[in-house]
């Protein structure tokens, strides 16, 4: 079998986000559960967009984040995801493409608009994420290529593809697909509500597909119902190879078969938004992972992507991240 | 007669910025003269769209980022723009009402999509903007409303509005009901490109109408083929009651029957992106002039929003200039 042509093929909502700042009241005021994603309908969308302040727009999906940022450490990406042949649709294809992520996904007609995601950014940099999926909560209608998924050396899915029925379908047939050519699949649990609403479905996929797993501490405890985190990392060396467990501020934490490894976080001059911080970790990780280095540079380049992230608005990096990597020793 | 309802109404086209970075060689290789406004079609649009890199998306528009302004420091602004009936109409309306200026020119169905414009930001924070009027086009059926025009203090014209032929219409329809109501009439000359198409139409207009008038070095020696910014000021001096003409680093002079008052800039950390600092400069001056204050104040005004707008990627303030001028004492 000839060499994968890239080095993860991501999978995941095509999302373009709208972010605005806001106070912790006005999350109270809305009743949204902060750090959290929600999910909403055009019409909740609507009104929650009239109740928000000036916004700006950027690409985002979790995977696609993943994806623009390992494309952005000189890695080679592909991703599947479903927009609307609209306004927001060329927003996301132009951004993912430009990048230099391959993205062929055909665009629909006639159809639900393309998916968006109202990001509201408290004072404290945590986000708070309203999702309306439209366009994307269809994936799985023809999109996911058998030949695409054995030309990647990893298949990476977002935990949040579990939510609507044919997207989960989907998922499952990709992870299928990338175990019979050979390749390793690798999942983010993404939200620890979204781990509750299906527990023993990414329990049993995890143990019986998912090579490498990233989780943060709410979502890893949340999949084993566990009381601490050790409880729950201990739980996972058991039912997965590798897993990233990231804990914000105190770094994360590397579980294999040879034990677990801290990483610390990077520091940073002003935390001001953490979107996209869990996805440009898997980012960094997954590069890491694709190209064979070791668990502590995965680990490095992880912390390093989400340092980038998190000192500006948005989820795709502004700095080129094989240039920050080559310039902090990380990558030569 | 009644006190006006809003201090300063703006007429501008309603734009949708789409910023991206890119190097020097970029703009040389696309032939785009560095720090102008170029009016570019609908397939150039899509074209240079696609060669440009990652993008964000905000609303834009000289007197509209002018008008969010005025609102920012707690005036009373309302705009008059056309966007149609697409998703970046709809996030040219939210974010612009959401900021609080008062904005219902109903969006048009069925036409050419909402305006944008490919801005470029170079690593010296330099923009040059590739503008596609779209619906903006046709400003002028129906939207030019002589009672809100009478009910602001001062009525505030982009010079961008020239280029197209119906906009350059209502553009005068509304000059003239703001005379008729004895209302002030300010205008911003927006780009020397602009001025040299329109020279003498603008002279003319200046000499008949405007009350103040802003304009950058280039676009006042542009209005006067003046070999020196003095030359430039000495003549304006003579045309227009009141001048603010800014010199970027250098700050600004304004020009009035007291003779010429510099007003230096702001200093500023990090020159990030120039996008809308002179709308911005513009929103400073006319709240101080709608308030009655000072020329000095006006001045102090007028700079800090340059300085706020030139730390950040984007043409709308991050920050509430009420609160920010209140901190710096130049308003209690």
């Amino acid at each position: 079998m000839s060499e994968p042509r890239f080095d993860v093929l991501g999978i995941g909502n095509a999302i373009v986000d709208i972010l605005a700042h806001c106070d912790d009241a006005f999350l109270e005021a809305q009743g949204l559960p902060k750090g959290h994603m929600k999910l909403i309908g055009a019409e909740e969308v609507d009104r929650l967009y009239g109740e928000m302040g000036p916004a700006v727009e950027m690409s985002g999906g979790s995977a696609a984040n993943s994806m623009a940022g390992l494309a952005s450490f000189g890695g080679k990406a592909a991703f599947i995801g479903r927009v609307a042949d609209d306004q927001f649709g060329r927003v996301f294809t132009h951004d993912i493409r430009s990048i230099g992520v391959a993205y062929d996904t055909p665009a629909v007609k006639n159809g639900a608009p393309t998916a968006r995601c109202l990001v509201l950014v408290t004072p404290d940099g945590e986000r708070t994420m309203n999702t309306f999926l439209g366009a994307s909560v269809e994936l799985g209608n023809g999109e996911i290529n058998p030949q695409a998924i054995a030309d990647a050396k990893i298949l990476y899915l977002e935990g949040y593809l579990y939510d609507p029925p044919e997207a989960q379908a989907a998922f499952h047939e990709a992870a299928d697909h990338a175990k019979a050519a050979g390749r390793k699949v690798a999942l983010s649990l993404s939200d620890s509500f979204c781990v509750e609403r299906h527990r023993q479905a990414f329990l049993s996929f995890i143990r019986s597909h998912v090579d490498i797993l990233f989780a943060n501490e709410d979502e890893i405890r949340a999949l084993y119902e566990a009381d601490s985190f050790e409880a729950a990392a201990t739980a996972i060396a058991t039912d997965c190879p590798l897993a990233a467990l990231t804990r914000g501020a105190e770094g994360s934490v590397i579980v294999s078969k040879d034990g677990e490894a801290v990483v610390p976080a990077e520091p940073i001059d002003k935390l001001v938004d953490t979107t996209g911080a869990g996805d440009l970790y898997a980012a960094g990780f997954l590069f890491g992972q694709a190209r064979g280095l070791s668990a502590a540079t995965c680990g490095a380049l992880a912390s390093m992507a989400a340092a980038e992230i998190l000192s500006h608005i948005g989820a795709r990096p502004e700095k080129e991240l094989s240039a920050l990597a080559a310039r902090r020793n990380i990558l030569s």
